[in-house]
């Protein structure tokens, strides 16, 4: 058996996230679908993350297990280039058979970028939210600071979540201005995981708080009373990216490419 | 009459570049358009530069006049609500009657990116030409130092090229790593203004010399050559970004938004 572990980048614009879903494209699918052409087998990819339509991935992690030898190298290169243009493979690395994207990943890192101001930049389009109003920094800085800990965040968890418990660390919670393009406020957040659309519930409350509907003060009551309708609105999916997949040391492969 | 100086963004992948052509979008034909459906009279949109078809913009500068009080952040919402995703309008200010998009500029910024290696991030693909194989930016740098100056560019002329001299100065001409994302290489270019498809042609012989096909030091013999043949091929239309006309300060507006 080989066991490998795939890092993935995509522009999630066009396909309906992560999951197979039949009818539909998915990132989780195109790439079965690549696999099972390449290989000539059914293999089943299993992702860290299991992120929404529209969403992006920088390091999206993926394992799978495949019964025959395969080189590393030779099967990046041709899912590179079989995947279309909005998928790619940036890394394929051999693991430990215990190996498992999603068991084994000790945190994740979003990143969920706001844009200011009356224009968007047809750059940033496909990859911000929008704000028309200008946002207040420092009140959405005191409010990401407010949710980091080991909290219950049921107020931030989607109707149709099924996680264990609600419980999630969240380790790191950053609002910062870009260095590259002016009037765009990045929100970094890391956690051992997270609930369903709990990054995009809690972007839509910074923006909230931003706006000055929300003041900084009120996260921990909202966190304390563990009912959605206290949050903010969850903001949209193209401002979302899946930025890295943290992995414990003994998981890093020693050779990839 | 109100004069008007325009900022525009745009990804320019679905183009067919700058300049108005019978039935093919383009920048200037949609915004002649936009305006004609919102001002009620055709107006001449004057840009900076003619950007080749899938070239983009992040400072493209446009002027033009018309026979009628305008407010300039009303033009604005106007024509950002009307255009499409891939263009916006950063920019409308009043400008003396004397301002000219073209003319009155005194240079022009272009970036051009290169991305190293087997795969291409799905994010900039759109906005990067590909090289395989590494590329030796020691050698780059100083290929592009070498053609600073007022110099005869004809060997970067396209055969097409109708402007009254090759003669151009070009001030700055730097090549450097993103710092943003690895492997991408970006080569910064200032000139007073550029022949048509110079950066392009300046960019495919950068990669030769990256590549170790050209030496650096066969820039000089190129320039003194005047003969297109024995520079680098034409680049990819994608890599090119215009980021930045550049006006004496009198012709800088007061007032904006």
């Amino acid at each position: 058996m080989t066991y490998l572990k795939l890092v993935i980048e995509y522009v999630g614009t066009a396909y309906h996230g992560w999951q197979v879903q039949p009818g539909v494209p998915t990132i989780q699918g195109i790439l079965q679908d690549r696999l099972a052409m390449i290989l000539r087998r059914a293999v089943l990819v299993r992702g860290a993350a299991r992120t929404d339509a529209g969403v992006h991935a920088l390091g999206q992690v993926a394992s799978l297990e495949v019964d025959l030898p395969v080189e590393p190298w030779r099967l990046k290169r041709s899912l590179n280039a079989t995947l279309p243009e909005d998928i790619a493979v940036r890394e394929v690395a051999p693991v430990d058979a215990a190996f498992h994207a999603r068991h084994s990943a000790r945190g994740r890192i979003y990143r969920y970028q706001i844009s200011q101001g009356e224009t968007v930049s047809p750059f940033l389009r496909p990859f911000a939210a929008q704000s028309r109003r200008p946002l207040d920094l420092a009140a959405m800085s005191a409010a990401a600071c407010a949710l980091t800990g080991r909290r219950d965040f049921s107020s931030f968890r989607a109707a149709g979540d099924q996680s264990d418990s609600p419980v999630k660390e969240i380790r790191r919670s950053v609002v910062e201005l870009s260095p590259e393009w002016r009037d765009l406020i990045v929100y970094t957040v890391e956690a051992s995981s997270f609930l369903q659309h709990m990054v995009r519930n809690i972007a839509g409350t910074l923006i909230e708080v931003g706006l000055g509907r929300i003041p900084p003060g009120r996260i921990e009551e909202i966190l304390s009373s563990r009912d959605r309708r206290n949050a903010g609105p969850t903001a949209p999916a193209a401002g979302l990216c899946l930025m890295k997949v943290v992995y414990p040391d003994l998981a890093r492969p020693d050779s990839g490419c």
